[in-house]
């Protein structure tokens, strides 16, 4: 699976410091511990309190790429700070990402032509956060063909439906993880899916159990991709297992170790 | 889920030693533990070396059932051992199992009605071990007609996938998930769906991570029941997790606790 790691995220109190006082140490340790435990590409977001994005996302960029050369999601709900991020970028980048709405799918799906970028959709418009499986299709349909007709190509899409905390949405939970499978299912080539993992468990107690059973049932779904915390060594256990099952590697004895080696 | 604790089973040392010296307290000690940990059923197995199983089942479940009252599951490739069994249970007993062969079902399929018993039914013929899921849904079929020919109640009928180990046949796992969610619609009203779960990783490393894996993969395609072992609390967890996802039971901060309590 395509693991997006989450943490360099301004949304925590020793990033968003590190940002502030340009602490490059901070940042690059940060990418590398995630590299090192399985992270196929790295989150990047300024988080909500930055006083220039703009400006940010492009340090940030380049104090990851000294040390690694995992591709980058630039995280940003402003497609100004993503094109700035995209400009420094030197691998295949990843925007995460646009919604369905038509000002930001005519703002993101040309900046991810123009770059060669990945695309995260998430399926969701101005009307809100949908409410069931129907609606995640309907929004997901948007997405996919504004990009086709835009000619961007629809291997690069990753649609995410949405997790919602199960402590607040539960009866949910089974319309999320079947929008993954028909999602697959929308056009030939199909769209990826993904899901921003971490929201299920939001305000719920037993987190990492949360998260680990959700990623293992979205995986059987067909789920291709996550951001998520890839320290969470029990969460990478459970991935890396699902995906044994699914046949995606080769069993040996040793296959938790041979997967993080590879 | 319908969870069968599986260890009372003579393949055990400890419980076959206690079965030879009719030790009673082992097995009733054996019985509590499960049950305390949350098994909704006990398997009752004599073991592959029992000189006198007609009569050892039978004080199996008496000594069991002077402690609890939870349903048990007769668990015996011989007819006659079965029936001995169930002429001494008191509440609503499982059979385990029949195969779709026809003298199997022609024998298990009135003991399962006479006795008003569950019955599990193995997608497993004397030709050998299914290879792919149309093999698996051709037997399910095959047991799912006979049942309704002899009027037994489809409802009380338990099809299993025949889980085989990850590390011999891993290219069959997503079949035998499939499966699962496929014995559903096999008949109105549908039959359940059940997993002898340690199979999967037989012979593997990493056997608890492995199980739980599988597990809550199949719960997420539908899985109604397993036979397993809850004196495995990471496997419980687990279990007890894919539920809530699954909106199965309602989400409050201890509901690990509340689950097993109730």
């Amino acid at each position: 699976m395509f693991i997006i790691g989450e943490l360099i995220n301004g949304m925590y109190q020793d990033i968003a410091k590190a940002i502030k006082e340009k602490h490059k140490a901070i940042i690059q340790k940060c990418a590398l511990e995630q590299v090192k435990a399985g992270a196929s590409a790295l989150d990047v977001n300024c988080g909500p309190a930055a006083r220039e994005p703009i400006n940010d996302i492009q340090w940030l960029v380049q104090a990851i790429q000294e040390v690694t050369d995992k591709p980058l999601a630039l995280d940003s709900s402003k497609p100004q700070v993503i094109e700035s991020g995209l400009k420094v970028i030197k691998n295949k980048a990843i925007i995460n990402s646009t919604t369905a709405d038509p000002e930001k799918l005519q703002a993101l799906v040309p900046l991810a032509k123009k770059y060669n970028a990945r695309l995260i959709g998430l399926t969701i418009s101005a009307k809100g956060i949908p409410q069931n499986k129907d609606q995640r299709l309907e929004l997901a349909a948007a997405i996919v063909a504004h990009c086709a007709e835009e000619g961007f190509p629809i291997d690069d899409l990753y649609l995410d439906p949405i997790v919602l905390p199960v402590n607040v949405a539960q009866a949910q939970m089974k319309d999320i993880l079947e929008s993954i499978r028909e999602f697959k299912i929308i056009s030939e080539p199909s769209p990826k899916a993904i899901v921003g993992l971490s929201n299920v468990s939001q305000g719920a107690s037993a987190r990492s159990l949360v998260n680990r059973t959700f990623l293992v049932m979205a995986l059987a779904y067909g789920l291709d991709g996550a951001i998520l915390d890839p320290l969470d060594k029990d969460l990478m256990d459970a991935a890396i297992t699902a995906e044994l099952i699914l046949n995606k590697h080769i069993y040996c004895d040793s296959y938790l170790e041979a997967y993080r080696k590879k």
